[in-house]
């Protein structure tokens, strides 16, 4: 493979002239800068990455951060980022954090070594405290975690009202809500969204409320328990679809018709509502255009260091299907 | 930040000899080493890994090719792979191919450039002239491409004669088969163990076996047609758990009791199958261990250059659930 040196030997100059014209830095003459580049032609020299990620301070490399790859809702988001990435010839590291703060803050100093270029994070648990020394971009996604950070999520707040108030609509007399774990903003503001609309009615109990892990199993027991305790409960607005598909199961064990007795209305629009009978519906998040603004926002922050902070909210969309009559 | 030059000041010792403490290569008395570590933890300085990786040729890097990160067959792998690679100190860059050969090579090249460590390749496309370039260590995981190449897979074929025959033995009487993509090499193995049950059976029809694409939405479609062209089918060994569930869809739609008057059995063990009613019967792969095997082997050969080739071959283990009789 050809180098620096045999590149600089042909066109009759300096390896820093050379480096010069490669990084578009200092002044280098037209003439020279012919040489160098019909140099680099004919030799098919590739500059390698990592000389010139020390030379930069870059590596052109950006990382997201997630819970869990495995939850069905973060790898859109990771092909959106890494789609995004890829097409920019950026590198993507992707980090599971199990929204645990000290695995966060090694991946944080471990990147931070690499000279990686920026990061997206998806966090219940970092602080503005944590990333002070952090130098390069940081966008968080999906969660909210500092006012200094740009941001991209969704209208948590108004989808579940929205989601609350169509069950009203269409009938729902006793309405209850599976909540997502209180360490999570976007699964506070959802509760809030419910409550807005339902805290003043007659019926309302705070029985009706119980709380899951965004998970299928856990979701799937304490729905079981909470309609075997509360038979009056005719629909369920459920803090993600993952649980919502636990919910749907339990009343199948229970022999509850959905939509005829309960209507179910979930949140994400993840692939899974798709497939399950009754079909889910579900508040919609645009789940791949937010990976891409992330990284796109990312980008624009890495290239340009005094940018403004973007903090991007996003509308979630009502999707009728079966499981809401 | 402490820099390397701060750290040879302290200990009043050279640049080189504090590289070569912090590298463990070359004599360094145990007098001065003891000096130099002092001064590293003194100054808190850590190594830039960019440095390192130029001086090594090693970035601590290594890499996962997946076709796409939302077949939820992945996600699992790939967390495996991360959670054995950030126990090692090693970033984990994760690579979306969509089985486009192109898209492959230019990842390897990119890769390369960044001097990547190693890389696991879950593949259809790639074939030992496209990686004869290569000069790092490769893993082929899930789908094997070269007897040259170490791999970690299951033995696909074993496993859909052990499906096939266990809906012989509860009483199936005409069994189809959806099978996935015919470029994926485990797909073709579960057409032949299923095609060793099957094809000297009187009943047995080629009408029985339907071509699929791993996917959920063409496996409920082709299911349809197919079981409205053959009612008499009373059992299906579906290629994978996700075009499974488009068959429990499909028999929904058409008003099949499962398991009553079909058995459904699939192949992976993904989680989305204990989500589904009735719940569904698999073979089940040890996904997460197949991950590690293969970040295990990796790491291994990246630290043995003269190591062997290892081609392991995993089993797959039936799981009864509610999907057969």
């Amino acid at each position: 493979m050809a180098t620096i040196r045999d590149v600089a030997k042909l066109a009759n100059v300096s390896t820093a002239t050379v480096s010069r014209v490669l990084n578009n830095q200092g002044y280098v003459n037209n003439e020279t800068r012919k040489r160098v580049n019909d140099a680099i032609k004919q030799l098919n020299y590739r500059p390698n990455d990592v000389a010139r990620s020390l030379f930069k301070g870059r590596s052109k490399m950006i990382a997201l951060f997630v819970p869990d790859i495995k939850n069905p809702f973060f790898p859109e988001l990771a092909r959106a980022v890494e789609d995004v990435t890829n097409k920019h010839n950026y590198t993507f590291v992707l980090c599971n954090t199990d929204d645990n703060l000290d695995k966060e803050i090694t991946y944080l100093n471990g990147l931070q070594q690499k000279s990686v270029d920026g990061l997206i994070m998806v966090s219940s648990t970092i602080s503005q405290e944590d990333i002070k020394n952090i130098s390069v971009p940081i966008i968080s996604l999906d969660r909210k975690f500092s006012s200094e950070v740009s941001s991209v999520t969704v209208n948590n707040r108004k989808g579940a009202e929205i989601a609350t108030r169509y069950l009203k609509s269409i009938g729902c007399k006793r309405i209850a809500h599976i909540c997502g774990p209180q360490s999570a903003s976007n699964s506070m503001d959802r509760l809030k969204g419910y409550l807005d609309v339902v805290k003043h009615e007659s019926w309302f109990l705070s029985s009706y409320v119980v709380s899951g892990d965004y998970r299928f199993q856990q979701s799937f027991e304490i729905t079981r328990e909470m309609l075997t305790q509360h038979p009056e409960i005719d629909g369920i607005f459920v803090g993600n679809d993952l649980m919502a598909v636990g919910v749907l199961k339990a009343t199948k064990s229970l022999k509850i018709k959905v939509p005829e007795e309960l209507s179910i209305i979930g949140f994400d629009g993840i692939s899974i509502g798709e497939t399950t009978t009754p079909t889910l519906t579900t508040m919609q998040q645009p789940i791949y255009k937010l990976g891409v603004r992330a990284a796109q926002i990312l980008l624009d922050h890495i290239n340009n260091p005094n940018h403004d902070i973007i903090q991007e909210e996003w509308d979630v969309t009502l999707i009728k299907r079966d499981s809401t009559k």
